[in-house]
């Protein structure tokens, strides 16, 4: 088992795992700095946090592994902008902190301050017309430093394969195998490019940890650059060609990490570039980011393009807010406006509404975004343990939260922050 | 095996190896992107570098490597500068490349040009009165990228010791285990801050590869994050404390890893940082860098001071030149005047040439600096492979080169480098 537990990132997240609740540290007693793991030379024994014995990412050691995932792998750069990059305006709202908003399926409001503490939030911006109202810095993030995206990384995936349709490199008509060949004899075979990019493809993929047999046993072991594997597939697009199918494309909206890691695959064949690269030279760097962000990769060096990149929140808040101005960021237009503008219409609800999301009502997926299609047209990136970039076209506003929560399972984060990031929206619209 | 496998690197820093020269690419045959290391989505099987196997650190693969090291372990970061930068001037001379000068026994002469091809040169910086008057990248190393500095990372480590000298925060003549009672009972207890930064230790500690029980072992062992160490220590700190004496403190140079990574420990008790944190905020932010440089680290997360640095080319030569200029860089007093004194006035020539390095006539060790004690008198910070920062104070220069020349032993690339160095030195004081 042991090749198997440096990449337990991989399970957890999209883990389904529910912690025992009463067992939990809350927020303050969780705060990586008093519980001081990897502090001093040498760490105590009991605060060093390992790669392999898979602690690194188990709650609340993971409150540190977050903004350190380099630490405990190996990475590729994405190189932000190299000269003096783009400088928010800050107009801080100390009012924001006392917004009240009534959590889902609660009887009781909460404020937006305890909903950061009872999110486990370690970094908190919301921009409203483009300007910093809110900056949250807690546990280990740093101002400059960086945090684990987790899914986030999906959008940004998924955000590059709808640039490349926009640009006429892709035909999202076309199937994968049309672009690469290894993929014949797999479910990603026939699936459209359109099909993977709004994950709605019928695919043979289990995340279920209590089962041994699970696929995404084969995909962690795949992405482990550190174990040899000597019977079946030992880097991630190895073991795509391997996926078999499961129901029927085009049907029925299906989360699963694999799509992405398809994209990404597609996406570099195109481009002849790894994602970190394209990433960098098309969003990053254009958008006048300050700080290097990173992918995870497996032993092949490819980048773990469905959950492996890590960024600095203030970068995180620039790509949000050039997506909420249709792409232009800085007087300049780094996304074409036909893309953004796809993105923000969403996907095909029904499509959605049939899948094991479908508690999210209304909500629809599109491009690697989440659409909630409420009131205000908000759509979002997504990643386990809290992350998120919300983008409130209505209320001219972004949100990026980065969090550490003991569960991997947005479920359990959403009631407390959809509701926040929505009050606060009216807030700043009433303003 | 396994376990010891992955950090062969620790292992080839000082590795005395002579491979069959017959069978060897040169330097154009070598070319990392002509070989096409790690290219393609995937790469093809043969031409993947793999960390498991050791082979990313084996010529030619390690031409590859060397500019990517944070892809096959555990890093953490050397944060550069926030802001705009230091911007060096250009003036390329381009007469450099026909300078001739005649390697150590040899009849032949060779031009500058063909030096760098023979030393497999990945990257080359001269600086001639803080001006840039020639630069060069081959290979993987890209003007915006990083290149393993090897053993120039205990120049760095040296002088943050030096540093903390200067300042009276240590005192050089009190004992290692003044500072570290961790290291009570080990060879280092009563060797003092001087003798450690001197490397005039007397220690039991073996690099001979050949001998299963050599020292080195059990240090690369302790220093492999990805294995768990049942018997014996599982971190350097760890290592460093079961290092034994051999002979006395104080008579001999003796070139030994160990010393600096004792020195890093020293350091980081005393300020309560870490290398790469201290080197990032007392040195490398105050330059003005450019390029986030890292350190690999150990399973406690402690950075490799005797070898682990990787930083980018520009940078390294912004710290040269501040040296040169007796620690002062763009207007800045980086480091103290004494400090840079104390280096360029080089260490014990007696006690140096009593060691294995006698075959450098005249030359001494300080601070974990090099000296020549040329006519000119000339300074080094020296890594295998090929990496150097050679200083030459009369001659107003700065030379950085980064290399992955075949050999791990610089006795192989002196004869057609430090002559060469010279050479340029002369020619620029005859402008």
């Amino acid at each position: 088992m042991q090749k198997y537990v440096l990449f337990l990132i991989f399970i957890l997240i999209m883990s389904q795992i529910h912690t025992n609740a009463q067992d939990i540290l809350d927020s303050k007693a969780s705060d990586p700095n008093k519980l001081a793991w990897m502090q001093g030379f040498p760490p105590t024994k009991d605060k060093i946090i390992s790669a392999i014995d898979g602690s690194f990412f188990q709650f609340p050691a993971l409150r540190y592994s977050v903004c350190h995932m380099r630490q405990f792998m190996p990475t590729t750069v994405v190189k932000s902008h190299s000269g003096k990059g783009y400088k928010f305006k800050v107009r801080l709202d100390e009012d924001i902190d006392n917004v009240r908003f009534t959590p889902t399926n609660s009887s009781e409001t909460m404020t937006w301050r305890e909903s950061l503490d009872k999110n486990y939030t370690d970094g908190m911006l919301i921009l409203h017309k483009g300007k910093i109202v809110y900056e949250y810095y807690f546990g280990a993030l740093k101002p400059d430093g960086v945090h684990a995206a987790m899914s986030v990384s999906k959008t940004f995936t998924g955000t590059l394969g709808g640039l490349l349709v926009a640009e006429g490199v892709l035909d999202e008509n076309k199937t994968a195998e049309y672009y690469i060949p290894e993929l014949k004899g797999s479910a990603f075979a026939n699936a459209t490019i359109r099909q993977i990019l709004d994950m709605t493809t019928g695919l043979k993929y289990s995340e279920d940890y209590s089962n041994p047999k699970a696929e995404i046993w084969a995909f962690t072991a795949a992405g482990n650059p550190f174990s040899k594997i000597e019977n079946g597939p030992s880097n991630y697009y190895e073991y795509l060609a391997t996926v078999q199918k499961e129901g029927v494309h085009g049907e029925v909206f299906g989360y699963k990490t694999i799509n992405t890691d398809a994209m990404g695959w597609i996406v570099s064949r195109v481009t002849g570039k790894s994602i970190p690269q394209l990433l960098s030279e098309r969003i990053w760097k254009p958008l006048g980011t300050h700080v290097d962000g990173y992918f995870q990769i497996d032993g092949a060096g490819i980048a773990f393009a469905g959950g492996g990149f890590s960024a600095n929140m203030r970068d995180m808040a620039m790509f949000g807010e050039m997506v909420r101005n249709k792409g232009k960021f800085n007087k300049k237009q780094i996304l074409p406006i036909a893309l953004i503008e796809d993105i923000m219409k969403g996907g095909d609800k029904e499509k959605f509404s049939k899948s094991v999301y479908g508690s999210l009502k209304g909500w629809s997926y599109r491009n690697m975004w989440w659409h909630t299609h409420n009131e205000h047209g908000a759509f979002a990136a997504r990643g386990v343990h809290g992350q998120t970039i919300y983008i409130d076209p209505t209320a001219e506003m972004v949100i990026v939260r980065f969090a550490s929560h003991p569960e991997a399972k947005n479920a359990y984060i959403d009631p407390t922050s959809l509701p926040a990031y929505h009050a606060v929206a009216k807030y700043l619209l009433s303003k």
